[in-house]
């Protein structure tokens, strides 16, 4: 194979990968090729753009870390992270809606009891958060797993802090066996994506604003059902018609209700005001999950 | 805008572009939107496989560094660059055929008189090379900068060896009033591009093969005349139709002549045989450049 042209170019590739063992790998591998050029012709790609794209990706790459995952970032501002969300999750009733993963969640988060703050103190609204975690039939779901994490008031999650000595405002929980939970932590704030790297280069270039709304991220697991990741918006945001990631959906939008001074649920006494959220959630079998898989 | 499902998400993204202040930049990132969503709907992207991908290209721009490229490695073996050379060379009568950059490149690199020996005498079979530089109409272009880099005997650049204690087989030369060169080195050797990496992953589960044909890297230079980025290939390498990254072109496949031991043609004396290679570059005049531009 020799002396391609911008034409034939994309059947010579597509030859070189047709050995491919996999047969999924060779279906994905091959779009991508096609659609990849595709988009290289239609725009008649230049040679200097080409160079930019090429040093973008790399700086995407070597700024991710620990504490930061630029890839799932430039995913989500793209749009893609919640078209994958889309494909993947056309969920039945009694479910709750998923949303977007994010680039800041931490695997084998601590591990807390039923009714600890994640907050550990920091400042900012004190909040109460209670629910159950059913099935699609409503079944209660005794012991659940449940992981959740969330800004601070300034914006900022805990692997983006330095002067924090431990996890704070994440953690994973396990429902009763009822399937109920209860823990404390602040009300999360809207907060701007990090938009000191190549992805903030992105948006600043197209115009467009880092905001994201104000949101708890929860993933949550039982045996026997797809695993469940989300967020639970505070109504009311600024943002919530103009997330950055694309990721809100109108039945994750609640109240974070302003509760008075006085005793919370579980017997605390509160001096001062608080807020309440109170979510149900609502898990897919693996069985409907399998039945729905294309 | 909420509640986005597979279809109305990609109207979403493209909308929150639209006050990209650069036309062009609004059309290529538009146009990266559509083709990125198409990609993921045409193949029903699973979540685990949107996760091996933001994996993969993590890995793919963490394992760069000074001496390694491997995003221009994945946009190589995927056809990208070979198609973005062919868009944007549509070269007239009288000019060097293009081929891609590789990732070997370095910039600045040292600079020789002519008749230097690149190779600074490390083992393989003693190559001189000689030619010409000039315009598409025949004018010799005298003081033409010309950079070359290429494998050892063992295949490896000098970036990817650490017993190097100054750059090889790479430098950059002058032609002479006349448009004249020419410099010693040695005969460069098919090669694996490196494997050990996100790339080379890529390439096994594709049951592809990573090697490239034998050649030497020109990028030539001079005042008025677009860039020239190319290779000259040793005529009968057995991976001459099937290069990795799709860059052969006949016209670019050359005599490397087998000499005798005696005198070469710069007068020094050769006590076993040698190889010769004589080409003369052909570059393209920006004005010619300018009018192809669409």
């Amino acid at each position: 194979m020799r002396d391609f042209d911008e034409t034939n170019i994309t059947e010579a590739v597509l030859e070189q990968f047709k050995n491919t063992p996999n047969p999924r790998l060779k279906t994905v591998i091959s779009s991508l090729v096609r659609h990849l050029h595709d988009f290289a012709r239609d725009v008649d790609l230049t040679f200097d753009e080409w160079n930019y794209a090429i040093n973008f990706l790399t700086r995407t790459g070597q700024i991710c870390s620990s504490a930061r995952q630029e890839f799932i970032l430039l995913s989500d501002v793209m749009g893609v992270s919640m078209l994958v969300d889309a494909i993947n999750h056309r969920m039945p009733e009694g479910t709750t809606a998923t949303t977007v993963l994010g680039p800041f969640y931490v695997e084998n988060p601590p591990e807390f009891p039923l009714g600890f703050d994640i907050s550990r103190g920091i400042k900012g609204e004190r909040l109460f958060v209670e629910g159950t975690v059913t099935s699609a039939s409503g079944e209660r779901l005794g012991n659940a797993e449940i992981d959740v994490w969330q800004s601070d008031t300034d914006g900022y999650y805990d692997v983006q802090r330095s002067d924090l000595s431990e996890p704070t405002l994440r953690g994973r929980l396990h429902a009763d066996s009822q399937g109920r939970f209860h823990f404390w932590s602040i009300l999360p704030s809207p907060y701007s994506i990090p938009y000191d790297g190549p992805v903030g280069d992105l948006l600043k270039a197209t115009a467009r604003h880092p905001w994201r709304p104000a949101h708890l991220h929860f993933m949550i697991s039982a045996p026997g059902h797809e695993k469940l990741v989300t967020h639970l918006f505070v109504r009311g945001d600024q943002y919530l018609d103009s997330d950055a990631v694309f990721g809100v959906k109108n039945s994750l939008i609640q109240d974070f209700t302003l509760q008075p001074a006085g005793v919370a649920p579980d017997g605390k006494k509160m001096s001062g005001p608080w807020r309440k959220l109170v979510y149900h959630f609502g898990l897919k079998p693996v069985a409907v999950a399998a039945a729905q898989a294309r």
